[in-house]
């Protein structure tokens, strides 16, 4: 997803390997790769290629070899942990012609995080204080395996930095922020390249490209536009690469300003704001408060919430009714409504909503109901039906969607269309 | 995390290309690699890298050459949607030397996926429909993007298959299944291989390697051992290579039993089973149900148990107290057990676990209570603390733990924590 657009001439090129069978075999899912490329972009680096080996000695030289000839800076992540499956720090000290010695600041690294926990050092462990002679180490506050930086420099070659990091991924997000973008920055100067992000919702993208398809035209030079799909959301991301950041700052704004001229209506946010965030600022913003009676969402929106932090100044609570008397007894839904019209029906949805809002003492209330699948669907009520409340001071209103049969998505595609839903409610307030 | 043990000679190579600037800057986590890893794992295929880049020309046309130089099968991902960014049509174009010409077949599948979804087929969309001549074209249930199925015979090297897919998570898995795999399988006879996961909770990585050090050195070369570390969990992978099935399974099985005698207190599963799934499966063999009051687990207790299909036939429901007064009024704690001990502390909790069981009219009960962070920790109850109980029909136990400052870890591991102990009680019934 790229224009022609350049920025490889103006950025330092970057690459990533990350170390590991697990990556390979499918039971792990490579996040570390994203976490890095998102710091090194926020720093003025352009990950070029992302590659992910097996913990093997030879596909391990080969691939330093490769990416170096490529990139003037390498970061590599997993494989020098504490088991003995790990082969990679002896074939960076191969490659970089290089023994392992004993180091004593790492031991002593290592004897103080083990005594802080209470546990007992093993051998494993005091191995993990040999390390290559020709590196600079770099402290791990979070784990035992320290980073390694290398310089290698070849006669006739640029010169690369090789930094190998741990795979435990918060003890190679502690050790990225606080040792190797810091170096980085030192050593390279970097253009300025800074993103904005747009979040849409309710839009599918091939309609929402057609949409905004002469303002992406009018794009000027130095802004790059993607589109980022999940389900339920399509965020729009421009690139603006760079000498002065209050210059791309000053051409970012403008388009997005005509973005949201010409699709107001889509638009609810920007950057990594989510939407349960930003439905917090609003009910904060308005001394208000939240509660939620959830079924088919099954705890979903309120795990959502709670995951912001300081949610407890506006959320109230959340009562999962996942069972039809659970309904009645806890939110006051009546045994008539649920017999004549179905839990999953526009009447319970909204007695749920009033019923939240009034027993959980809230300002605002959202009730879901619908049929999450894979089954339980029936001809009038197919797997994907799903009733949505929203509770305000003075109003309750109820809107009905249909989903398609994946009970996770439908879970989530619910979940998304409620608080948005209730944003709309909160910024016509 | 690999032992010297062979597999690439058995098994037939595959490298995966994901294409993409999305992958590239951090703004999307590359799932559809380790999706496709574990599918092709399954089908007897190995792959050794997975490789992503930008959607650019000579990116992509560096990667096709490379990997078709490693391996005799190419998977790429991603770079043709829709949009105006997307460029991998044409460089795959011109890699296999041909041109794109108009595809009725696709042209009809696209006009009649629009009509179903009720939407108006874009200029971009209709572009969709032309496709390199040189190629099978694939079809995509799911979306507008074809697969295109490219064979490569070049003299002096090994013939080699590339198969591009959308990008899309969900079509590219309906691809990889309905067709890629099936063609694939038929085309190369792959050795067998077989995974084992053994999921243990409640110890360390290198204390567990330590324990079962004698075990793992007297594992059969057949087999090799990988230990995939999660917050809370560590897995145990255990692959076997082979000619016969049946000969794998035996000595996969031979070893987890041995491993059961030696660790048996801390294995609570195997494969890709889950807590929340376990204690489910626990609870309809008695027939029992569960009901929960969470408070800084915020409902993720929930959100667990009710992405598990069929867990209305458990799972009364949840309470999401966030509040201390609705700790009051939805469960009964007393005030002046709040008042005295405050809301993280072991009367609360007990109080909290007692009152969903019998309000939510349950046979079992969870509650949890804790300072999640990064606020609201004091000297007495830093933030991490955490208190845990359990009602059952019988008793009610409670647990007291502390865990770091990190939020999302926290109530990661005290959901995980509750639903181990509530399978210990279940087990022990």
């Amino acid at each position: 997803m790229e224009t022609t657009r350049p920025t490889r001439e103006t950025s330092v090129d970057v690459e990533i390997i990350n170390i590991g069978d697990e990556l390979l075999i499918g039971q792990v899912i490579n996040t570390n790769a994203a976490w890095m490329a998102g710091q090194l972009n926020g720093a003025g680096f352009r990950v070029a290629t992302v590659t992910v080996i097996a913990d093997e000695r030879q596909a391990i030289s080969e691939a330093l070899e490769q990416a170096g000839k490529r990139a003037p800076i390498v970061l590599i992540s997993g494989g020098i942990g504490p088991t003995r499956d790990d082969i990679t720090k002896q074939t960076l000290c191969e490659f970089f012609d290089t023994k392992l010695v004993f180091n004593t600041e790492a031991y002593r690294d290592i004897e103080a995080l083990f005594a802080r926990r209470g546990f007992t050092m093993t051998e494993l462990n005091r191995m993990q204080a040999e390390l290559p002679e020709a590196c600079t180490s770099l402290p791990n506050k979070l784990g035992t395996a320290r980073g390694m930086w290398f310089e290698k420099n070849t006669a006739g070659s640029q010169p690369v930095i090789y930094v190998s990091m741990p795979g435990v991924p918060f003890e190679m997000k502690e050790m990225m922020t606080l040792e190797v973008i810091p170096r980085l920055k030192k050593i390279f100067a970097t253009p300025v390249i800074v993103h904005r992000t747009i979040l849409t919702q309710g839009v599918g993208e091939s309609f929402l490209a057609e949409q905004i398809n002469a303002w992406e035209l009018a794009l000027p030079d130095a802004v790059k536009l993607a589109y980022l799909p999940q389900p339920g959301i399509v965020r729009l991301r421009l690139t603006g690469t760079g000498r002065e950041r209050e210059e791309l700052d000053r051409i970012l704004n403008e388009a997005i300003e005509k973005l949201y001229d010409m699709i107001p209506h889509y638009i609810f946010g920007q950057e990594q704001e989510t939407l349960e965030q930003i439905v917090g600022k609003l009910l904060l913003e308005r001394g208000q408060t939240l509660a939620l009676a959830e079924s088919c969402t099954g705890g979903y929106i309120s795990h959502l919430i709670t995951s912001v932090p300081g949610s407890s100044g506006w959320f109230r609570g959340s009562v999962v009714a996942y069972s039809n008397d659970l309904k009645v007894s806890l939110l006051g839904v009546e045994e008539e409504s649920l017999r004549r019209f179905g839990a999953v029906s526009e009447t319970v949805v909204r007695e749920m909503a009033i019923g939240a809002q009034h027993r959980l003492n809230a300002g605002y209330a959202i009730a879901t109901s619908c049929v999450a699948g894979p089954d339980g669907g029936s001809a009038e009520k197919p797997v994907g039906t799903t009733w949505i409340a929203i509770a305000t001071p003075d109003d309750v209103i109820s809107s009905h969607f249909l989903y398609g049969d994946n009970r996770e998505r439908n879970i989530r595609r619910t979940t998304l269309q409620a608080l948005n839903m209730l944003r709309k409610q909160l910024v016509s307030w």
